[in-house]
């Protein structure tokens, strides 16, 4: 059985190997770029014809790789931890600031609950910007109410 | 002088005494309603103009409270921490999740930078949906490419 | 406006004196005895009825503990910790032994997802046994997919 | 000697390559799904039936294998901590935002003990629900009152 | 209501001006020295003969007193920390040392099990030698072997 | 030169294929049978004698060993931490606990110092119980008081 | 596809068989020696050009090198942590002293807002003193106010 | 004996009051902004003239602050952690990307050794630039080669 | 009863007022400077007449802080962290960069065990020095041998 | 290129076979026993002489691993902890006891100011004592003010 962090290993390196980029991955996988990069990078689990999609795309003939991309994976870390990586750690960052802020405003706006993390979508976009375009990341997941019971 | 924690408490009583939401409040302070949630807990500072509306929006009549909301705060805790608050966990949860793919298509999208957390802005936005209406939170900052030298 | 600790402190001390247990306030309140347990010490934000029933069921009348019971608390600590107190912990240990298993069996049964803990209810019952009654805890919450985009 | 370690690893791949579900087995082994689960990646030891029976219906013929699964495990991290993968962190939420209600009730309804994690047992079960099947995981473990001397 | 914390500041308190020591009040009490320094200290909880004993031998008059006393108490720290006290630390450097040692020699001789920390008592003797007498710590608890299931 | 940790992976291997106690070893040794485990799972060193007569009871003869077994070993991890092993973890559990209790009656009955953990030993008793059957795990340390100067 | 890490490797080994110092390759990549040192320790990104003289006048001829050095790597440890070489630690207590000095001259200076570490530059130089030569380390960033919106 | 932290509380609360300057403030006392403001901040400690010239410019006229000022502080938390604030954060960030690089340019201009963060002193200074001024922070500190014995 | 760190305020203040120095108070309480200065900042503690010298040397005539100075303190926080301050640190820093080969050295001369940090005592010393005076730290403790069993 | 860890081990196995101790090999090089080891053991850098007198001690003839005495280490670990080995934690446990004390007398001998711990030798001696001979541990660096600038 191949690990999933021994596939991503190969499907990270044929895809250096043939200089695609993940834009061009998710439309052969019919999927949204971060969720294709999510796939190949081991965060998310896809169904066959997703796998086989995104290996065929890559030159990977591999059954191991195709079953390990449809297995759930363990996501992030072993521990609850904040990476030092700038990129990443602005990600954290954000809630460390405007964390609060947030809070208040989804149960203002929809009551005690949440935002979904796992009924959820993400994108990266660009916004042109005639003083530096700005990246936009949109998270949207639904809102789920405290049950109560 | 009024250390900032003291101002918040003040303000968050007044306004749930007054029993008005942020998106009234943004109104009148000319902002949006989360950068305004931010300035009454603490996260952001505003200049006499910003502080003022809300103060008087409040009816927190305090010089005190004006000068405080104007000093630049120190934001988050004094330890890079995770929070257990579901809501607030989401926002750390989404990057353990998806950060190496928002990374690795911020970078290929833009080359070898990152998304400015401080000349930046995020909304909270409602997304009506027949299955449940979602959450949406956007995040948008000047992508900031690595400078050489 | 009264913080939720101090509404907390303020019911606990009127549970004590009134001398009259969770399973009694359940039923006046209308909920489940760990939901009802859950909104006296802080954990869950209840409607007006529930939170006025609470406070009328242990004689303390004062708007203001109404009014916390109603807002959105921050739940649990400020750093995701696990704490030592032992009836605590265990619930922390179970995870750290069974977690593996009880993942898997969740994925192999329902697919790539999760059991919500938002759309959630948790009971305790005593399980009566000859060698030792025994203590039941459920878990129960909506299994969440993890969506694709 | 064969660690552990080494043993989850192979049966986890024979596993993979024999299709078979944790249910499934768990029959031949004549124990829960969820012991087996654990079982077989190696959170508890079982007797040579118990060891044999899960090893022949993968087709795993070492005795070192067997010899692995009948001893004490290691259980767990060699650190107390909680882990980032959603599905595992629910697990831990649910003690951080209900905990100190389970707590109130379990002394409550039982005295001051706490429910053992030895004496244990648990299950995952699916709860049909035409708004969305749910997950229902059953903790039971044996009343345990502090002792006095 | 009076918070545990409290109560144990008051028994110090009186125990300090008293001059009494825990083997003498263990006598009144009925109980061991360790398991009375327990309930002083706030470790334990004790029935309404135990507390009222503890109470009358401190001259501590206060029903609110004997009441915490009897509640079950939070153990331990909200996080689960190596303390640096040296006296405290050695009780954590044993099992950092010797702790493997235990785990197999326990499992050698009554299997795949635990001691139990709950019912569970311990002792502190003085064991004279001529070299300098030695502190002899106790534990003793119930095995518990991990059930099946 | 051979590192203690792969001495102790060749006899713990040595032990398992020989179907040897602890117990056992212990009398081989002339020692506990705890600080022979203790001995063979890399906590403490042994002179020659003690050493050869080891790896003499199982087998193993092998120079490297016998002068691994004979260094001063690094004890525990690299860290101070407490660890997720239930069996383990209960060792830990008992001092957050009772360490303030024991802390307070050693102070008592001795004064200001410690029981040594170095000066020490430690045994693993059965103490038969017609309620099930009980570990005793004893602490013996000497007495040594805080030097004045 | 050659990871980062094992790229460093290569060129760190190369680097002290040529016996060449950070200063010389500076000149030849055409950069600072600061950012010639992060670059062939992993910390920065160059393009082709730099890539090329880099390994050119480390004698590495290796295009896969030259490719690894061209991709936005990981920067830092998995974990936001503080290491213990002193000359590193140095940098890290130097802001535990004066960085509430920093933030508040900072603040005064230019506003709410921070020095980028991005559109960042930083030089290390020697600055002759008869008392001893001194270490000066320069950090100087584009000023980012906080934007609001 | 007033404690630092109050003097510091009363200092920053005599400056906001009297509206005046770090860069004012350091020309009276006769030094650098940033020490000046370490000094009020409570980072460093002064003498009796440069203690007495800030209490002055600032109107304090306390004994007891300005004996404050003049002992040798506790200097940065109790734990060496990271802060959150962002302006701090980047001092951090900054040598997690580039402080291998600076290590390494050190030790090849200077030899084995360190920058001394004591013999040590910073500024902060604005450098216009059209693309928007530059934040420059400069350390400076005497270079401290390892002494061998 | 006066709680230990309210007897270390009441006597940091009066050394403070009395302006004397821990040398000084040293030769009245009959020990050494630093026995001396940990007795008074409550590390250590003092019989009677010790404690009683202290306080007459300050003219604090208070029975109640006597007897705190006679009670077994809690030594240090309440986890095992190291401290940012940079005095302090130097004290951590030199066993990170040291501690392996002074224990090394311990056991090459003495054999498997350690410097006894409880039968211990430590001095600070000026040592005259032409190129800048010396601070001298002695450690001195029993060595204790790992007793066998 | 040799790593430094990798001549570590290299020279340890030598030592270990050639049964040589740290005294004689100081004699060797011409250094003190603790500097010898912390050289032997990657604390710190040699010059051409030192490093090939260790090594031609040790018979060790590869120039690599003269190579890699030389370079300035890595010292520590990636991060600031506290590490479970006793001989090792008494060097931590000392300044948690006593720290407070030494940083008081330093500063009321020296000013505010450190010990460096650069500029900076320790030695481990042993003390003849008719109790039980004792270990000596000095620490002297040379005394650094705080600069003011």
């Amino acid at each position: 059985m191949l690990e999933r962090e021994a596939a991503t290993e190969r499907l990270r390196a044929a895809k250096a190997e043939a200089g695609v980029g993940f834009a061009e991955l998710a439309e052969t996988v019919g999927r949204d770029e971060v969720w294709t990069a999510a796939l190949l990078l081991g965060a998310v689990s896809g169904d066959e014809t997703e796998a086989r999609a995104l290996c065929d795309a890559l030159g990977v003939e591999d059954e191991a790789v195709v079953a390990a991309l449809r297995r759930a994976p363990y996501r992030g870390e072993e521990e609850t931890t904040i990476p030092s990586d700038p990129m990443l750690y602005r990600l954290y960052e954000i809630p460390q600031v405007y964390g609060d802020a947030i809070k208040a405003c989804v149960h203002e706006e929809f009551g005690d609950g949440i935002m979904s993390a796992i009924d959820f979508e993400c994108h990266v976009d660009r916004v042109p910007d005639p003083e530096g375009d700005r990246v936009r990341i949109t998270y949207e997941g639904k809102y789920l109410p405290y049950k109560k019971w």
